[in-house]
Formats: C-alpha cells, sequence, structure tokens
C-alpha cells in the first residue's frame, strides 16, 4: 500500500471536519490522489450544510478509504442494505480509516470484530453498545490494528491521517505537511485529551 | 451583529481546510446558518478536489462572511475585476474573516489600508508585498481589527473562528464548540507557532 488513492465515502449529514481534516492531510501528499464517493454518487450534504459532489464508488485493492462520523451514521446503522453495501468496499481496500462515529458505522458489520478500535468520546456510550465484540478503548486518540485505523471524535482524525502519512510515506513527510497547515500535531496516539474517565 | 449568518466565500483552488475548519465551528453553533458563495454560483474546487456547490453570492449587512485562502489567490488577486466585487462584498458584510492567504486577497482592495493583519507565515514575503499600508503581524495566531478578523495559515482559522463565536456569543459556547470538535482550542491571539522570526 503506497497511498496513492483515497476515496473519502460521503452520506448525508456527514459531519464535516471528519472528511475535510483528512482531506486537508492526504490533498497535501505528493502524489496522493483523492476521489469522493458515495454509495448512489451525486450530491451529498454534511451536517454543516456543505454539498459535495461525490461519484458511485468502485474500491480498488490498492486504495484507502477513509469513513467519517456524524449525525449520518444514526440512521445508516441501521440500514441493512447500506451496511452490506459498506462491508464490500471496506473488504475491497487495503486500509480504512474512520473519525469519530464513522467506527460506529463500521462496527455494525462483522469486520472490527477483534479488532481495538476508538470512536468519539461524547458518543462512546452508543458507539460502545452497538457491537461488544469490538476491543473499544476509552482513551486514545486513535488506534490502528491491522488495516484499521480508528481515531477519536471530529479533529482527531487530523492527527491520525498525519499519522498515516508517516507510517507510509516517514515523518518528515507527516512533519512537513504538519507545518504547511500551520497545525500543532499531536503525534501521540496515547495522549487523549478528551479520553472517557475510566 | 449576532452571528446568524455566515456566508464562505469559495472560489477555483480554495484550500479545504481554510474554509471546513470555521465551517465546522459555525456549522456547530446554534441559531447560525451557512451559505456558500462564489461570484458566479455554481460547482467550486478546492486544491484538494473537493467539489462543493455554491450559491451566487447576495451579501446583507447583517451577515458575516469567511474568505479563505490557497493558490487560487494567486490569479484573482490580479483580476482587478473579481477585486471590485470582492470589495462590494466585503463592504456590505458586518463582519469579515479572512483565513491563510485570504487577507492577501483582500490586501488587493484598499480594505485593509491601515488595518492590522496577519496570513500564512509560509507565504508571508509574498502576501506582504502586496500592500504596504496594511500593518502585517508576523508573529499571531490571528488578529481582530475593527470588523476585520485575519487568521494565519489553514488550521489557523479553526482558532480564529472559535474566538468569534468567543467574542460574539460568549466563551463557555466557543469552549463547548471545542469541546465537542474534540479539539484543543490554541485560545491566545499573541500563540503563534509558526510565526516568521524577527
Amino acid at each position: 500500500m503506497d497511498l496513492k488513492t483515497v476515496s473519502v465515502l460521503l452520506f448525508d449529514d456527514f459531519e464535516t471536519l471528519d472528511a475535510m481534516g483528512p482531506v486537508e492531510v492526504f490533498g497535501c501528499l505528493p502524489g496522493c490522489q483523492l476521489h469522493f464517493i458515495s454509495r448512489h454518487g451525486g450530491e451529498v450534504t454534511s451536517s454543516q450544510r456543505v454539498v459535495v459532489k461525490t461519484e458511485q464508488a468502485v474500491i480498488s485493492p490498492s486504495e484507502a478509504i477513509l469513513i467519517p462520523g456524524g449525525q449520518g451514521t444514526r440512521s445508516l446503522s441501521q440500514d441493512a442494505d447500506y451496511l452490506s453495501w459498506l462491508q464490500s468496499q471496506v473488504d475491497a481496500a487495503a486500509l480504512c480509516m474512520t473519525v469519530c462515529t464513522g467506527s460506529a458505522l463500521l462496527a455494525c458489520t462483522p469486520l472490527l470484530d477483534g479488532i481495538h478500535a476508538t470512536s468519539n468520546k461524547r458518543a462512546f456510550t452508543w458507539v460502545t453498545s452497538l457491537n461488544n465484540r469490538v476491543h473499544w478503548q476509552p482513551s486514545a486518540r486513535w488506534v490502528r490494528d491491522g488495516k484499521f485505523y480508528t481515531s477519536s471524535g471530529i479533529s482527531a482524525g487530523i492527527d491520525m491521517a498525519l499519522q498515516v502519512v508517516a507510517d507510509y510515506r516517514g515523518l518528515e513527510q507527516a512533519q512537513d505537511i504538519a507545518r504547511r497547515m500551520e497545525y500543532v500535531w499531536n503525534d501521540d496516539a496515547g495522549n487523549d485529551p478528551f479520553a472517557v474517565d475510566a
């Protein structure tokens, strides 16, 4: 996996920054192409009313996929048909990243069973109730387990995306992107200022 | 000015996070509506290839306007016709925020003459060369002067937007949004980790 293509999976009522934070990071990575996809293609509207154009998804095995969270995950988490399609997309991808309650959506498929993962800490009770076979981490800015990177809420997606760049393209590249963004990178996955009290 | 409407001014090759960071902040503010506008309306594409739907701009006097930066400002800064239109929009607004090289664009109109302002620190030489009647600040996360808030590069827009919320809706509201975003707010305008060496 050389991080040449990242497909950003959008749905109505996605949380804007969940997607657009990592998009900024990967969009600044030399030789990395971004695709904006959704199940049926067409316009998708975020919770903050950004209308984004998407294509119908076709995930190839060399791709990374990014799944944001947001209010839209509440209804999709009960949509068996959508979840089955989501599972096939993530199965196809070489790498899967979730931000915020994107991991909640993924936990409604069997893909996270037995996997260490995290999510938004404000929604943690709901998220963890969805699947008790996931090893949910109450204190983690992000977690990597196999091909899955899951991050905490909203802005944590930026820290995770920079780590993905560090892992696949080197630390210097990640630091350079953070500097370009004038962003103080929290580069310690274990430093979670919003951890759920144990 | 009660921060009920924020119009986000987009153009081709805007920097994604310049716009979408503040959009996340204002989109989470109760009773605040976001509009996405451009000179001619229609689809606008960011430097990171996000295609966003926009409407033709109609700024009313009670509105705030947000101007992102990005590569697109380079050509627009030489487009007299665009600059004259931009000036009329910003003149109409009650409050004007810029992120990154958004202030460069604004400095090509007379609106920032005599105003204290900042911008992206990596592009500071170019930005400051555009207008020496602006009091450019080499070390500032953001600057407020009258109706203008100008911020440093890319991620600094989030810190500035939270300050705007604090100024117009109270500190507690801003802190609540930062917590919701799981974002460690740099709430000190004088704390600029990316300042240009004096």
